[in-house]
Order: C-alpha cells, then structure tokens, then sequence
C-alpha cells in the first residue's frame, strides 16, 4: 500500500453522532446487531469519559508516530483520531503536546492500538484515550504510513468518516452511512430498557418478563431439588 | 454432562460469612492454609467493594447468558452469583439490566469469569463485579447450561452454598462446611498481625521480630561489603 | 549465582534524584536517549503516585519473599525496593506488614515484577508499589535469593543504587553514574517543552513547528482529495 | 490444606480405559456432554502421542518439584501422573531423570501445569508430556504439596483415580465412576461417525444429511446472489 | 448486520493465484508493500503445508459452527475457507468430519481465527488449517452468522473472493481485484533475490550490496574498537 | 543510549563453547545456580538444533532490521547473533537473505526476541532460530540501534562475547569470563547424572536415593490410606 493522505472525507451525521453519544456503546452495539465492536483490550486511561465522533484514520508503522503529526493537520472540530499500527505495539506513540495540538484542532479524543503516555497530564486535561496500553517508551519518526484509508484497530474495520463511540465499556464503529439508522434503532432500544428496568428492579423475573420458561424446558432443562442429589 | 438447575442448596453460615467479608480476601485465603484463590486476572469494576455471601453458581456457554436468567432465580438474600464458562471468553454476558434484577433478589454482587458492561451504571448503583474483562460484546441466548452445579472459576473449585469473599485483593472460596472453622483461624491471625504491625512501624525488623537470622546463616546467605566486591 | 547480600552500595545523587522526580518517567527515558524503561505491563496500584529514588535490589524464587525480609535490613531513608523473581510469577508477595516494616526504615516505594496484595491498606498508607499483578496468593519464605545484586526487572537492568523513577507512566531506571547528566538534559527537554505547549494550544501545527514537511515529501508522501479516490 | 499424600487410590477401570485411548480425547469429550476438557494452552512435547490411564494427582507450589518425587512412589503400571501449581508457573519441573524413575514404575506419562525440559530426551525416550511450556528453568525441593488430593490442572477439576486421556488435541478427564459409561457413549459415537465419514466424502452435504436447512431457514437464514448486492 | 448467505462470489484470477503460491507469504506479503498479513498468532497444524486459493468467508459466533456447514455449500474447487468469530475464542470448532466434506468440495484447506480438532487426523488426510488453537472443546449449533461477507480474521481484512496465501510464515491476503498486479510484483522480487542470495551466500556483505554505509554513517553510526571502551 | 558499534570484542573460550554444547541449556544452566535462562516463550523455529556460541549482540528499534546487517560485519566463525529489542515486537525482522550472509560469515545461529519469516527455507538450510514468534511482517531500515552493546533479550542480561547454549529446551547466558569455571561445573554435573539415571532406571526410587523421606517428614507430610478419607 502506497503511504497516502486522503483529503476532505465526508463525516458521520451530526445529529446521529449525539444520539450515540447518549445511548453509550453497549446500546449502539446491539443496535448494529452486535456488531463493530473493538477488542476488549482497549480501555480508557481514566473513569467516565464517554464521547462520540468522526474518525480521522491513521496507519502508522510501530514505534513511529510520524503519521499523528500529519494527521492532525485533517482534524476537525468534532473528530476523533482512530491509529491502528501495522503490527502489535504498546509503545507510547501519543502525549500531552500532541493532545494539546489535537484539543487545540477541535479534536474530542483519541483511539490508539498502541501505547499512550503522560496520562496523568492528559487526565488533568480532560483529554480521553482509549489505548492497548499506558508506556513512557519513545518513538520515532521515520516511516511513512497513511491518512484517512481504511484501517483494521483492535480487531475492528474503521473507514474514515466512521462514528467512533467511546465509553468506559469500550468503543464501537458505526459506518457512517449507517449513523443515522443505528442512532434511531438504538434510541428505539432505549426507551424499551427503561421499562424493562422498571419490572425488574420490583422483582419480577427475567425468566417469566422475557417468557423464557417455556423455551429453556423445550430445550430439556430440568430442576432437581439439592436433596435428591 | 445434562444440562441441570439444582434449587434449595444450603448455605454456608452467616455468621462465618460475616467474619470472613471483615477479614478480607488475603487473610481468609492465608486462614485456608493457602489455597481457595481464583487467578488474578479477575479485577473488580471499580475499587473499594468488598463483599462475602453464598455462591450460586452457573455454567455458561461462551458468549450466552441465558442461564445467568435461570439463575437468578435461585438467588436469596445475601447470595453472590459465582459465574463459569465452558471456554475462555469476554463477552459481555452481564450488564445493568441483569445487575437490577439480581440485586432486587437480594444478590450482593457477581463473580464471572467472562465479560461485564454498563459498567458505569453498576458503579453508578454500587454494584460490584469481579470479571475478567469489560466488554460491550453482546451475548444470545441459545444453548444450555447447569445453575448450582461444581464448577471450575478462574481456576477456583466452587460448589453452590460455598462462601465467596471478594475484594481488591482478588476473589477467595471457601467451602461452605469449612466456613466457621477458616473464620475462626482467621480471626486468630487477624489478632496476631495487629501487633506485628505495631511492632515493624516502631522500626524492628521482620528478620528480628519473626527469628529469620538463624535460618538464612544456615541456609548458606553471606553479606559482603560493597567495597569488597 | 551463590545467594548474597550486599551491603553498603552507594546511592545516585540525591539532587539529581529530586530532578528526575520533577521531570517524571517520559520525560527521563527520553533524556537517556529512549532507553532504561521497564515492561508497560508494571502497573501502579493507584493513580497519582509519583516517586524517585536509589534502587535496593532483591533477587527472588517464584513466590517466596524470604529476601525481601532481608533486603528491607538494606534499605535507607530515600531508597526505593526493586524486586525482580528468577521466573514469571505473579503471586502476592508483599503486603502491608512489609509495607510498614519498609516505610518505617524510610523506604519510599516499591517496584515488583510479581505481585502485591493488601492493596486497600496500602492505598490507604499512601504507600506506592508498582507491580505485575494483584493476588492475594501466599508466598513461602523457604529459598535464598540475593540482594543489591544486578537484577533483571520487568526487562530493565537495575544495578543497585541506580536511580528508579516511577509514575503513572511506568517505570525507568538511570544508571548511578549517569543520573545527574540525565536530570540536566531532561530539565532542558522540560524547558523546551513549554514553549512548544504554548505554540501547539495556539493552533500551530506540529507539521510546521518541527518543520516536518518537506522530509514527508521527500520520503514520497501523497495527498489526494476524498473525491478523487 | 495440610500437605497429606493419600494411599492406595481406587483406579479407573481398565477396560474403560483402553477404550478411551482408542476414542481419544475429541470423542471423549463430546460423549461427555462436552465436558472435563483441559484448557488449549496444554500442548504435547512432541506430536503423535496418545495416551489413557488413572491419574495419580500432584499438587505444588511453583517452581518446587519436591512433591513430584514424593508422588512417582505412588505411581503403579497405567498411571498418568497429573501436575497441578498453586500459582500459574512455567518452571521446568520435570525431566529426564524423573521420567526415568516415573517409567521405571510404569508410568506412563505427565501432564502437568508448569515447564518441563530435557524434552530432546524425553522425546528419544518416546516418554509422552502435556505441558503449558518448555523451560529449563530449574526448581528448588523446599515447600510440601499434597499427593492424590482433588486439584484443579489447566482449569479442569482431577480427582485421584480419574481417566485421563491425552493426544494431540490436547487432554479430557472422566471421573473414574463414569469411566465405563463414557466409554460406552464413546463407542456408539464413533460408529455413527463412520458412515457420516463416508457420505461426506461422497459429496453430501452436512446441511443434508444434518437436515439442517428447515432450522437455518426458520431462524431467519437468506441467500442474497452476489450481483444483488 | 442480518445473518446473510451471499452466493455466486467472483473469485480471484486462476493464474495469479499458481503464482502467488509459489512466491508464498512473505514475498507476497512484501509485494503488496508490507500489508494483508494475519497476525503471527496464527500457526498449521503441521508444518510444510503451502496453498494459495480465493476465500469463502464465515462470520461465526464464538463456540457455535453452525456456519460452517453452511459455508461448505458455497465452497468451490480451489477455495479456502475463512472463519472469523465474533469475539476470541479457541473452541475446536472444525473436524476431520468437516475436512472430510470441505475437501469433498474441492476446497484446498482451512484458516480458522479460533480452535481446531482432530489434528492427527487432518495431518494424516493432508488437510492444511491455520489455527488460534488446537482444542477438543466442542461446538454447538445455535446461532446463525454469514457467509461471504466481509471479515476481519486474525486483523486482517478479508473480502469473499480475495487470494488467500498460507505457508509456514503465517497468511496473506490479497485483494481480488489486484491479485494479479501483486503476482506480478512479486515474481519480479523474486528474480532480484536470487542474485542477491548468490552474492550473500560468495560472502559479500549486505552494508555493501545494499550500499547502506553512507546513510549510517549519515544518521549519526559511530565505530568503537572495544579496547577503547 | 548513543548509536554505537563496539568492534573486535573478545570472544568466550572454544573450547569451554565445545563443552557447554554437549552439556546443553538444562545442565548449563544447573551449573550456573540456576541463572541466566532466557523467557520460555523464546522457541526454535524446528526441533533438534543445538548449538553454543559466542553472542554478537545487536538492539534494534521494533520493526526495523538495519542494525542487523551492520551487525553480520562484526560476524567471526562461531558466532551467534543474538538480537534484542527496544520495545515488544513480533516483526519477521530476519529470513533466508539474512541467514544466507550470516551463514557465508561463519555464523552458527540466530537468536531474538522478535520475530523470524522464511521458516521453511531456514530449515532446509539447517540454520537454526530462536525467536519469540514466526512472522511474515516485514519491516524498515530506518533508525539506528547499536551493535555489541549489553542488552537484555528475553529477560536475560547478554554482554558481547558471552557464551550462547541454545537447544530445544531454550537459551542460556554463560559470562565470558565464567565459561570455563561453568563447563567444568556442568562436567561434573552430567558424570553424576549418568549414576543416577541408572538406579531410577532400575526402580530406585528418588526419594530413597537423594535421602528425602527426613526432610519430608520433618516438614510435617503425612501419608493417609485412601480408605481412611
């Protein structure tokens, strides 16, 4: 793949990306039919931060973050930066200065198959990162990678313009034609789990509110008493 | 082995359970003689929660939590649900929905060897989770498995009705008959280190105060002086 | 290796010492040149510590903590435990007892690639450790080690007496003789930063400030606008 | 647990047993209702090996063999000897010299959770090893463990006297009652798969001779032609 | 996303995929400008086995190949099937009944991002599979997936019809569309090593034959004669 | 860390090497008191290779292989290139071109802790690789490391010039200086051995041959018929 910077990508609709920001990752995972779900590896490196937006793509080679210098020139305000690296890495490729060029672009958040530093910095900034690990070793800036391709991070296929919802439950991709469909049937669920929370916090079972007893004896579940054993 | 729910296990003893939750994790495990412990990459959702019950167990098929509904509802009062996969697994097999129902049953908190999300609500509701890894990966609900069965935890042999303690130290097991025994050495110990601790802050040393000298010179340890080297 | 104790090393400057604690892990490790970084998966037990001082070194059997008794004889107010195992284990090898037996001599922290338990009590103590693992796994006091002997740690040297400086971050360590030659050029590293923060957050571009433009195009990197892809 | 080691073991049957050597370790499993499986990172030294005998169980502490020694007494004609750690541990504690001595008393192979070495010899010996990890690392003999007491080994609970059968996909354990009637479901099994064999290689699809196709269909399966989408 | 069969999948060019087998992996893997590759996880069954062929997807749920024997109907002669899950798991998802029909079908071999069994039989049948892991753990059939949609396996993006090489190395996979660009590109490098590899092999030195001894020298290479030091 | 080339390093003694070659990693490192093993994820690339050598060290960045051909100049007969890098990486940093000029300089092996590609071909040429994974990955020749350096590869602390053992059970580090003193210890070792393999041979049991049943019944074992539980 010949190293590129794809200009100008189209990004997610706005309205729906708020929507999934409320509705939180688990909810527009299912709402996708589970699906776009990043590897549970990543987590974030403080409690509770929980943002939605366009991804910015970066294919960078491990140990060099030459790519998220150029990269941050195509941030717009409301995008976060997704880098996926060409081979498993946990050096910390990300800091404050590069958190502070990226805050200072508008951008939300970063998403990083790879190592992040400085995080108590970044924590004191209000800066999210969700990262495969926290790691003080330096990197180089030497190898070109690309800008704004499509990218495989943490498992998942993420094309630039892609809703990214982050959260302390993961992150989730939502392609961007889909944003707007995933938003409403995830709002849709929503509004079902309430009710459903409702019911289950007075007691009632979710054996008999989801009407399970009936398929899990069809299936040849027994009961037997601890007695008889 | 036939997929089965076993109802009306015993309990271990409460007043041992009372004992061993303000013992903690470690000092029960020691009590034990050693042993008991799940592995280490079970970690709580949030620190600070610390709690001891009843295990009601469940074995699950990777990626289906359609027994954790059958379980909960065998769980009473004071119960920990103590959940086992067939295979190794992440997936998100417990979430708020399911946290509110079991606590609506009385249940204390969840050990699962598996994943968890919503993981902000259930800190939200104070409810604690020990598990392997959080993650939003959806889950069916398609395939058997056993409620109150022997399983294998994280390492750990927990039958139904064995005591659970759980805290930022790990996850312990004790049996449900050894319960008021391993609370009583326990406490024993508990007694002892108080006064060790007195002893070691006020500067006396643990090769001192525990009469390790003797036996390291016999074992063969030599000192020599830097300067010699 | 014959088991011995080493008694007597000299410590790293403490000057230099207090610098490197100003100017935290990244900042140092790039100071020496981006090396003397232990293994990302060192851990601290809670956020928010942040530590420097000379290492005392123990060499250790797989869950055995016989030689940490014996190093804590070692050390002196300032120092900084650093405990390597001759094999991967991650079994609760210090807990609070030691942590006051350590704290009490002057001991500011310590740095384990094992485990570590109690965790509760020592967050508690504000007693820093960075470790490999939580367990409450018991460890036996049955085989000789050595200490302030050179040490393999979490893949890191450290000679006794070097320098240790250990945040959220992770861990680096500086060879004795070189710490105040690394503490001068890493507080001129922090100068330069600062500037460098500010031109950032006014919205100039990393790939002006460090004038990386035209090396990209030399190295054959291409724009191309989304629409003509 | 107090260190004990219990005598004279009832063993498993041996009919039982030849037949479960023939079966192996897949089949075994699936006519246990996909139990009793050991976790995959069991991995044989050398490929081919397939073994079925009693287990005579250890358990030790990490990086300590002494109880293995303690356990070969233990070992009569058929028996495969069964290595469980207290803590996770790749130490190799097992070589040529106690395969001679296991071998000698009729041994007739190891599975154990840590390291074993001399695997060049243990190969040439054509004596057959599962085991987490190769390692030379050597053990010390300082710590008691326990021989033929329940332990739980790769994540799958072993009673003394239970079969244990290993190949390579990896290891099952039967308990030592249910030896015969497994055996027997085994058997059955793998006479149906015969003829299966035998259709399939004709061409016959599984989803026929499955009958299949009703259930995909009814739990929602389309086909979509490749130029309609 | 709705479980889907797509049918009647273009496949890749016939004479590219000969030659991109016989480049194998990391020729190809070079050819295609350092991309494609799965990650190195992922290992045969046997060693020496080498196929090139276009994919058949599967998108399966951890545990539960159902999909496969779906997938096996749209398998043509020269395909190799890839299945992906929707989350880690290594259950033995694929037997020798499976191969026993997939090579019935005409299909080359098997690349699995989760578990195998029956190893010693598909080593005897001469089947290939790259693997997870090997693992007895049976499978159900419960859930659907898809077939021939786009996957990520092993980090690697795989569209229906891509060429799939596999050897010792690991897996490649190329884009349909430019499997014979690569092809092409590829048996040019290959050319350019021989004489390389005959120039090597006479002695000459890499520095020279790739005339690397002015960029070291430029980036700062310095030479120390070891009496210096 | 300067980049930097140390030349004309003094090699371990031949004839020390030829000794420790047939003793083997497991007796060397007995003979050592148990020290200087590398990892056991450290495996050959096929089995059967054994060899002993004088290690070329090499630190390289993950995924950039150019100090690797600088290192192969600094290559005498009986060398092993021992190679180490500065971040985790499982990168094919080394494959047929580079064995075929590190073979034409006399050089017996490779040994690095990263990763290896062209395993096939490798075997053929029976140039034996330890590695800590077999991959495809290619990578850059970017940024300087340094040759001949101290590094620490695999957890193991290796000075240019010390003695490399490596077979199937792993990878040993002999001090220069202490490779004689250690093959002579390891000599002994082996004679002793023999003695011993013949009585366990003859059903001698361990435990009466090295006099244990003492310390075991002084540290409190207890044999109970299984009757009697």
């Amino acid at each position: 793949m010949k190293p590129v910077v794809i200009t100008n990508v189209p990004r997610a609709d706005a309205a729906a990306i708020a929507t999934l920001q409320r509705l939180g990752v688990s909810t527009t995972h299912e709402a996708m039919g589970r699906s776009g779900l990043m590897k549970p590896y990543m987590r974030p490196i403080y409690p509770g931060a929980a943002i939605a937006g366009s991804a910015v793509t970066v294919l960078a080679q491990p140990g060099d973050n030459w790519m998220i210098h150029v990269a941050i020139e195509q941030v717009k305000p409301g995008d976060i930066l997704v880098v996926a690296c060409t081979a498993d890495n946990t050096d910390g490729m990300f800091g404050d200065l590069l958190a502070t060029s990226l805050k200072a672009r508008g951008g939300l958040g970063l998403v990083i198959d790879a190592g992040v530093r400085d995080v108590r910095t970044l924590t004191e900034m209000g800066f999210p990162v969700w990262s495969r690990a926290i790691s003080a070793k330096g990197t180089v800036k030497a190898t070109l990678g690309s800008v704004n391709v499509p990218v495989v991070c943490a498992g998942a296929l993420v094309h630039p313009g892609d809703a990214i919802v982050a959260d302390d439950d993961g992150i989730v991709v939502v392609p961007r034609r889909e944003a707007a469909a995933v938003a409403e049937a995830g709002a849709t669920r929503e509004a079902n789990e309430e009710e459903k929370r409702r019911r289950l916090a007075a007691g009632e079972l979710g054996l008999d509110m989801y009407k399970m007893r009936e398929g899990l004896a069809k299936a040849g579940l027994v009961y037997r008493d601890h007695d008889d054993t």
